[in-house]
């Protein structure tokens, strides 16, 4: 260990947050690498963004793609593995990888976001990859000319929602409550698309099929039948933090399990930082551009902290 | 005043945090009106940007563009004027512009953003114009082949320094401490650019000249001398809240200020949301992916209150 490498930051995470703190800290020089599971979090998966400003409409893939190259221009390693653990020694964290790195980093940067929320219904996850889907933009081509269910009401089912009636055939959207929320430009989209139907008041309790999901039971009669006939169910529901690091390093959270941050982004653990869904920051607003803020506002404070602890 | 269309929300200020609101505020479908003195506020004399996520170098102006092009892109009005009251009535505020133009709000959002510094020395104004300016990007082209300083430590003076290193002769930066801040990249510039020569604890006294500033007076010598003969000079000593709507509203600031904001961007005034530099949001870190992102809140928060008095 002693002939380690010992980074100033390692940023763990790859979504919007830890780029953007990347970025600053490139610029404050910063030695630093970012250790990512996925490029771009949950951001990727998105279908289309049109309120992150100076882009009027672009996919998820290509603002991530874009902050990617920013990352890389400044001279940034990013490294796509999973940190499975994180120890305190005496002068450093020590960051252990799913592929067997080790890492040692004066200070840390957790953004490792958001998962999906499943249902948690009994043969759910049977049924992933057959039928069952938890990311429209991944899946839709799957469906082309079929029928297929969203789950949920927020704009992340909406967009899914508008998205899926482009290729498929027909398309429900349940939701356990009497209107959907979100911005009103995707609630009017839903609301007048022929092709999207929308059941309220109404929850998915369970999922049957032999080989493959074949149709849903919903909570109560839809038409008369509690039995829906779909080829595909799209599982849109909320997110929930990825918690394997939270409760590893006991970081103090929220009743909801997201990280207390204090405006400079700072965690209950002295050395660590936490920024972008995974926080309580932003007023719990999670958006790209709230988690791009966190991010720069964490590096700003992790360079004054090591200017200070030198 | 009964017959005039009141709108759900007037954002006044047209830098970043106020487009960004607009941006959101469209999504959400709020009829809403943006009134602003300048187009992109200070950001819009930034000269190079280099730490937007997304944009690897972009200058002020051309970011200003872009999102401003967004706003626009979603229908809504933006009008260059000032405000120069605000009244509260029963039901709405009441909104006066400098035009003499009136408008009726059922909520506001604040993000007047600030203005430079000056070095309040006794003829400074005189000398506006005449040798003395506060914005490198506006005025640097008139001092091609001369020589000038700039008097700052931060980011904002240290860009000032390299861009007019490009074309100037010579440029003095005066600091009063003994270490340039801010980012480190552009620090390191600085210091290695052969054009650019930093007087370290040192103040800029006086200014002397008879049409135009011909020295300036250091609070001690330089090289054995206390005058400075130069042809320019460009004050980049930090912002000042723009307070003529804070004072009139009589909105809580902090010792400095700055307008004191809840999480959700709320002041102390029911009604009356602030978003960008002029809040205390941010951990005080006044960056334009900040102000966006204070700007992002604060509509959806408004969206939510306008939705709940429904």
């Amino acid at each position: 260990m002693e002939n380690q490498k010992n980074y100033s930051l390692i940023i763990i995470g790859a979504g919007p947050a830890a780029l953007t703190a990347s970025i600053y800290a490139s610029r404050y020089r910063l030695d630093h690498l970012v250790i990512g599971e996925s490029l771009g979090g949950l951001a990727f998966e998105a279908h289309k963004i049109c309120n992150f400003p100076t882009e009027q409409e672009i996919s998820g893939m290509e603002i991530v793609e874009k902050m990617k190259k920013h990352v890389k221009s400044l001279g940034t390693s990013l490294l796509l593995d999973k940190v499975i653990n994180v120890e305190q020694k005496k002068e450093a964290f020590k960051i252990l990888t799913r592929s067997g790195k080790i890492f040692l980093a004066k200070t840390l940067l957790l953004a490792v976001g958001t998962k999906r929320r499943q249902l948690n219904l009994p043969n759910e996850s049977k049924f992933i990859g057959k039928g069952v889907s938890y990311c429209a933009t991944c899946d839709a081509m799957f469906y082309q000319g079929k029928t297929v269910a969203v789950v949920g009401g927020s704009d992340s089912a909406n967009t899914a929602s508008l998205y899926l009636a482009e290729i498929a055939k027909k398309v429900y959207q349940i939701y356990r409550k009497n209107k959907l929320r979100g911005e009103t430009a995707w609630v009017n989209q839903v609301v007048t698309n022929k092709k999207i139907e929308v059941i309220y008041n109404t929850e998915v309790i369970g999922l049957d099929g032999k080989e493959k999901l074949e149709k849903i039971i919903l909570s109560k009669p839809y038409k008369g039948q509690t039995e829906l006939a779909i080829d595909g169910l799209f599982i849109e529901i909320g997110t929930i933090p990825q918690k394997n690091l939270i409760n590893k390093l006991s970081l103090e959270t929220d009743e909801k399990g997201y990280i207390r941050v204090t405006p400079d982004q700072k965690t209950s653990h002295s050395g660590i930082w936490a920024a972008g869904d995974i926080t309580t920051a932003s007023n719990n607003f999670h958006q790209i551009i709230t988690a791009c803020s966190e991010g720069a506002i964490a590096a700003e404070d992790i360079f004054k902290f090591l200017q200070n602890s030198k």
